[in-house]
């Protein structure tokens, strides 16, 4: 089977981690003349050696780990893992199985960015899941950002790290951060010292042009959104409960209407 | 290790779709109550029993799956798989890694979507894997919408499918497409009879939405919308060649100059 070096070197949508690793790795700057990768306008300071550590969890949501990490993985020297509690194949809330890279053993402690993404269920009982919960405290402890998407806000006020920021989650889950002693914030993206989250599911790729921005420079994030084509054009302009109809938001606010309630229960766990 | 269904049936992003599983399967009835999701005010068109695969390949760019893959995950009843040559775990060019549902022999040939995701050289190696191949051709034959995300347009180029048909691709494999006789439109998303091609990776996204308004209605696809908290807001205006800085599109053009030679190569083996 191909490895993932071989195929990070091959890959448009890897190319500025590919131009990377083709700068630090000899073996591979044949690949780079082969395929023709012109490195020549790349400013050194480019590249880094980051750790980012990706929570990986039984029903959490594809989507929400698949945006920042795209955004994340194309950060030249940095490496990108997705940590679990084994290794085995994680079923995502939409069907989709993703294999974790490492277990909550092996996964470095002291990551730069600590990114942990929603679900719902899922999610719920990650923050009953004792092994979970203990890494998610560890390594939020000693990372250097520590980070949410949607409902992965959950799991962050589980730990205990959140309490006494501005934070921003799902808009189904944002009032419910109150008990987590964080102060709900109707953002997208809500950054409060090394503490960022963002809000639903597709937020999660706002932030983590945010975060390259802030890990490298502007021109960087905007090197990677043009890589990713993201210039966003929704057909409908109903993404947030104050632009969709009053009877679609209230249509989802019945169907999660006792989540909050097993939000509290699983709270209790703490 | 939790099951599909069970997951399915608890989460927030699949929750239209375990609202369809909840209507349907008995055995979920009390799931439902359980779980408080009210049905009450579903329309009964807004359930389908649409089969929708998607090509999975060593290499391919998971964000661009995963995006639509999102939003066709929650048409309700629809039932979405990813099929590939083999059931081996599929390395994608960021390093994320997927496990495809199906194998080509056991997947539907006759879906109600073919959906290809794009990727770089893994793209130009399945441009050239006969199995796979052929499983786009015979697919995109029968299927209802024949669609692709990103370079994934190649793959329908190669297996015929896009000969004077108008598509969209990545910006940079754009100009490409006219060498399978189809005619590249510089937009997000092009619809030409039953082809849907979306942009480069995150325009899979937009796609997904305009297809799920298309399957069902424009309440539906607002409806996901909202559930997915789809209210993009980049921190900069630089997804196309036409915004970002010049000096960004030419150092993305120069790291893939040599691209288009290796598509005509891989395009002889038609």
């Amino acid at each position: 089977m191909l490895t993932r070096r071989k195929l990070g070197t091959s890959a448009l949508l890897a190319a500025l981690g590919f131009a990377a690793r083709a700068e630090t790795q000899t073996g591979e700057s044949a690949n780079v003349h082969e395929h023709g990768h012109d490195m020549s306008n790349m400013p050194a300071s480019w590249h880094g050696d980051e750790q980012i550590v990706f929570l990986g969890y039984q029903g959490m949501t594809a989507l929400d780990l698949i945006g920042p990490q795209y955004m994340l993985a194309n950060l030249m020297g940095a490496t990108v893992k997705v940590a679990a509690k084994s290794l085995d194949p994680i079923m995502t809330d939409t069907g989709i199985t993703l294999v974790p890279d490492v277990t909550f053993e092996d996964a470095v402690k002291d990551p730069d960015v600590l990114c942990i993404p929603g679900g719902t269920l899922g999610t719920l009982d990650a923050m009953r899941d004792g092994a979970t919960m203990e890494f998610v405290r560890q390594s939020g402890a000693n990372a250097g950002y520590v980070t949410s998407v949607c409902t992965g806000t959950l799991l962050l006020g589980q730990a205990g790290l959140i309490d006494g920021y501005r934070v921003t989650s799902h808009w189904i889950t944002r009032p419910m951060m109150e008990q987590f002693g964080a102060i709900p914030v109707n953002e997208r993206v809500v950054v409060d010292r090394n503490r960022i989250t963002g809000a639903g599911v597709t937020a999660g790729i706002d932030f983590g042009l945010m975060l390259l921005a802030r890990m490298r420079d502007d021109d960087y994030a905007k090197g990677v959104q043009l890589l990713a084509e993201y210039d966003p054009q929704p057909p409908f302009d109903a993404g947030t409960p104050e632009k969709a109809p009053a009877h679609l938001t209230e249509l989802l606010e019945g169907m999660f209407a006792v989540l909050g309630a097993s939000v509290s229960e699983s709270a209790a766990y703490r």
